[in-house]
């Protein structure tokens, strides 16, 4: 696999965030890139509806049912409705928060910035999110597959892939449930930043990657 | 390996952040606890310097080389001067932060928190906070392969493990580097909360464990 000339090795990533979104969808792909921007220069933006910060804390009691308190905030540094001009590559995650009521600004944001982008990476049930922007439609994906029912419903034009870490298509990349994102995000780095700096990163994580898009062992857990 | 009566299961768990901390090395173990307390009844204090959002952007220019504008922060809900009370477990992360000279607030906070908990973990160079602190003193610890040398510098009467995904030493628990944190924490979860709660937990995150604590082929690639 080439690495990608550097005229198309984007500079300008962001990550879209909404309450209850999980944590690692987040963290997994951006410990990566942190890493990788200590070998180019990069920037992040981290976009929400506001600037308050946004917690991981489940929305709905019946989502949290010994009513713990266990969460963490991160700050966001845009908007959905200022968003950063020149924004290239955008990463979605998901988690509970992803069947809330009130997501339209979010779906609506993927939706009309991803005309402008590069590349876009889902994560999880991020992919219902891009799925409902409609983004998906005609293309291979994949999703969460402890929560494929529900998530795949939202994309019915949309060709899933039971069996993969990750599909990529095109300019998009969707990974399976929560974890995968870092393969994904791996698999990403080596096809456009080069293998040695995705070889780097994992190492640095002592993280063993799976390179095998197809490797799935929790579809056949959740029967699919 | 069986499952710790009720009576031990702990229910109030702090991470400690500093700038320049490691990604994964906290919201690995998060996300995981995260899923923990949708089954048990857990909380979660995010303890700092002070209630400033706490960056992970490294702290020097000579550690981003590239002046890459690429970081995360994580909004605290607690101070070292006016901690939770009544923590019971405390997980150290690591990262490059691990070696900025400002550190003596957070290496005095494990030294006097240690007493009162019922489990420290550490992450990754977390391992030299808590070496700092005092606290390994004569047990079997491990942390990050690649900082190996200068992390095991910090503890001269700790005995350093090189080959080690985590390792176990009373109520202590140290992980090897970033990703480690995340079967570190599977296997305190399994070994406290029992070992269907850590399957659970790891089929949710669609994470494939490492469930041997001397599996390290970081240990070699490291040349320890």
């Amino acid at each position: 696999m080439s690495t990608a000339p550097v005229s198309v090795q984007p500079i300008n990533f962001g990550v879209l965030v909404f309450p209850a979104f999980q944590a690692l969808d987040v963290f997994g792909p951006l410990d990566a890139l942190n890493m990788l921007s200590l070998s180019f220069p990069l920037n992040l933006s981290i976009i929400a509806s506001t600037l308050s910060a946004v917690s991981t804390r489940p929305t709905s009691a019946t989502m949290n049912p010994h009513n713990s308190n266990f969460s963490e905030s991160i700050m966001p540094t845009h908007t959905f409705d200022n968003p950063p001009a020149d924004l290239e590559v955008l990463i979605v995650p998901g988690g509970l928060g992803t069947r809330a009521p009130n997501l339209d600004p979010t779906i609506d944001f993927v939706r009309r910035t991803y005309p402008q982008l590069k590349y876009l990476i889902t994560v999880c049930t991020g992919a219902g999110i891009a799925a409902r922007a409609g983004v998906l439609d005609g293309r291979r994906a994949t999703t969460n597959k402890r929560a494929w029912t529900a998530t795949t419903a939202l994309g019915p034009n949309v060709n899933w892939v039971t069996h993969a870490r990750w599909v990529h298509d095109g300019n998009i990349w969707t990974s399976s449930g929560v974890s995968a994102g870092i393969d994904t995000t791996l698999a990403f780095v080596e096809e456009i930043y080069g293998s040695e700096a995705a070889t780097n990163i994992a190492n640095g994580m002592e993280y063993e990657r799976h390179t095998d898009p197809s490797w799935d062992p929790f579809a056949d857990l959740y029967n699919l």
